[in-house]
């Protein structure tokens, strides 16, 4: 199956992909807690079945403005960086032997063909295409041999980093954690719909191909990335693991390549989908403001 | 005015503390939205005044084991790291001269008083007591001069940390995300009822002072701190911001003092409160778990 989080006159609604069109979830079973892929995933078995019978139906379609996230408030956006070797290699360093790590807030989260806003304090913008995990049962202690019985599903996102930011001191955050600058969708596909072992996964900016790799070049699979963190936490339904984007960002590039107002950067997961966003000037921040990272752009991650 | 969050036959409640006791907001007010502190800080004055006319009755008085976490599921938990200059001396560090930021999951918080599970997965399980801020209107781009308006209130918090595992890669975020190692609480203070700006902090390890420090020796202080994360990310109602321990902790001393089972860590911020945890045993855990770091246990940080 197929699900999508659509804007609706009722505020965001969870939608199941149907026969033709996405239906309401909340509407076609009359549960309440099914409006939201959070309450949804919360339900475990039955509103999976729900579900099921509910695709069946026929429902409206939609027009890109109506994606919202296909997860608009995950509880946790758990990253896995420097995770393709080459990634790790055009940023000058040796390909890690122990995964590096770091945490998105859900207030990083946008659409799927939202505007994706270049923040005034940043001048090196730049992409990360990358393919998503979303909890379903979750659990502590899961090992990757049960990994895939812990995921719902998956989406296709774009890890967007202001590196100037991400390198002022070792710690990454600031930089993985502007607002609105993580698009993630259109639709989370389940995980018996897909096998992610081995797909194509490519950037293009402005129509050219700036990343191709396949999710079989990861250093930590998709099943081990599961049995990583959840070595040290509870997954959580809604959780959301970011695998890592392979080679070929703009910092890495001769010169470096930034995005800029005007941009439209698309990334595509071969069988999952395609976000694409097109990329526009924030309004109203302050002039001066008081912290603003310098020195950096050039260097590695 | 401050406020507990109360372990009940009804869950968790929010109370705020009385003439005598603690007073439930919820009952108090007939108002739902006011049983959660998350729910109370979306409600903004109204909240606030319906609280002060609580503030004024009578209620029951708690024993600690009735004590959650001041804040139990925060959106997010945004950390200041090397804040204190005598921390980053004892790890071996330069003075930063920009702020070390990282992320905690709100897994891993527990209440004032609960036991602290020392996880098996590591023999290097340390202490950092800190003074944790609550955002109240939150917002983006604030100026350090506007700062306390958009704070609600302080918690006391120990930053448990799992060195090896944050030592074993670049990034810290597994070392500071082990389920249930940040224990908060026991109250939130409003901000009008402390300054902040120059308080006593003190960590005790079975009864021996560990830590102990001002609030004035912070490196990016209170209000510097909430406006270096606005310059990314819109804070938001409930966040939490933690501010950075001092000296003092066990991987810097010789030998180092790693937290066991059966010890007791105290923390105390001055006119804010103290927390206290007794170290116990993590229980059920998996033998021959396939991640383990190694070999960072005398590293510094």
């Amino acid at each position: 199956m197929r699900f999508a989080t659509i804007r609706t006159a009722q505020g965001l609604r969870l939608h199941v992909k149907g026969s033709s069109g996405y239906v309401d979830l909340g509407t076609a079973t009359g549960d309440a807690s099914l409006i939201s892929i959070n309450g949804f995933l919360a339900g475990g078995v039955a509103a999976l079945d729900a579900a099921r019978s509910a695709a069946e139906r026929n429902g409206p379609q939609f027009t890109h403005k109506d994606f919202a996230p296909s997860t608009p408030n995950p509880p946790r956006v758990l990253c896995l960086g420097v995770n393709y070797a080459d990634h790790a290699i055009e940023g000058g360093r040796a390909v890690p032997t122990w995964p590096e790590s770091f945490v998105r807030g859900s207030g990083s989260v946008i659409g799927a063909y939202d505007d994706l806003v270049k923040p005034s304090l940043t001048e090196c913008f730049d992409f990360e295409g990358e393919l998503a995990i979303i909890i379903g049962r979750g659990g502590r202690y899961i090992k990757a041999d049960d990994a895939y019985e812990a995921i719902f599903g998956y989406s296709v996102m774009n890890d967007g980093s202001a590196r100037e930011w991400q390198r002022a001191a070792t710690q990454w955050t600031p930089g993985k954690n502007f607002e609105g600058t993580m698009p993630i969708g259109p639709e989370v596909v389940t995980n018996d719909e897909v096998d992610v072992t081995d797909l194509a996964i490519t950037t293009t900016l402005n129509g050219q191909v700036m990343q191709s790799a396949r999710t079989s070049d990861m250093i930590v699979s998709v099943a081990r990335a599961v049995e990583y963190f959840s070595s040290f936490t509870t997954l959580r339904p809604g959780d959301v693991i970011a695998t890592g984007t392979p080679g070929g960002v703009g910092f890495a590039r001769t010169p470096p390549v930034w995005l800029l107002p005007g941009d439209t950067i698309e990334v595509t997961v071969e069988g999952i989908g395609t976000i694409t966003n097109h990329v526009v000037a924030e309004e109203g921040a302050p002039t001066n403001w008081p912290w603003t990272p310098s020195g950096a752009k050039t260097a590695t991650i």
